[in-house]
């Protein structure tokens, strides 16, 4: 069996991994439990995996890191986004 | 550049990703927040990915997901040991 198939099937999972925590996040607003740091290790993975896709010039490695660096940010985004908007609820409740 | 030394920081990176997530699960006993289909998702994706890094007889992409796959496996058992203890206290709350 060619690798490239298996690196394009092994890619589409590892594609969507983050997205049911994007998702999940997106909905409940809530944080607590999720690690910052897997998302900060995860962006900078990523863009490494990235450039040795390019390197080795392989289509799999550089289409999946491509799409997890986005839900890795866009997690980021989020994990910030209720830090903020908890801290902001914080000061109006200490009012 | 030798690609495989970015692929070995790379990897480095991505053996880490899951390990703040497990420590803070670990520690805090709460997977409230925590995707469970992400880390079904992570398993399938990590077990193809360490296919292809023999097929395509990458060292970085082998080692790599091995340590991913331990991870992964620990926050599977992590979040149904949770739900289990979770479902264990509504049953005698219930009592």
């Amino acid at each position: 069996m060619n690798s490239e198939i298996i690196g394009i099937i092994a890619g589409a999972f590892s594609c969507t991994t983050f997205l049911p925590q994007v998702i999940k996040t997106w909905k409940s607003k809530s944080t607590k439990d999720v690690s910052l740091t897997m998302f900060l290790i995860a962006t900078l993975g990523t863009t490494l995996w990235l450039i040795y896709g390019i390197m080795i010039d392989s289509f799999s490695i550089i289409a999946t890191n491509i799409v997890v660096l986005v839900f890795s940010i866009t997690m980021l985004y989020l994990i910030f986004a209720n830090r903020e908007k908890r801290n902001t609820h914080t000061d109006n409740a200490e009012l």
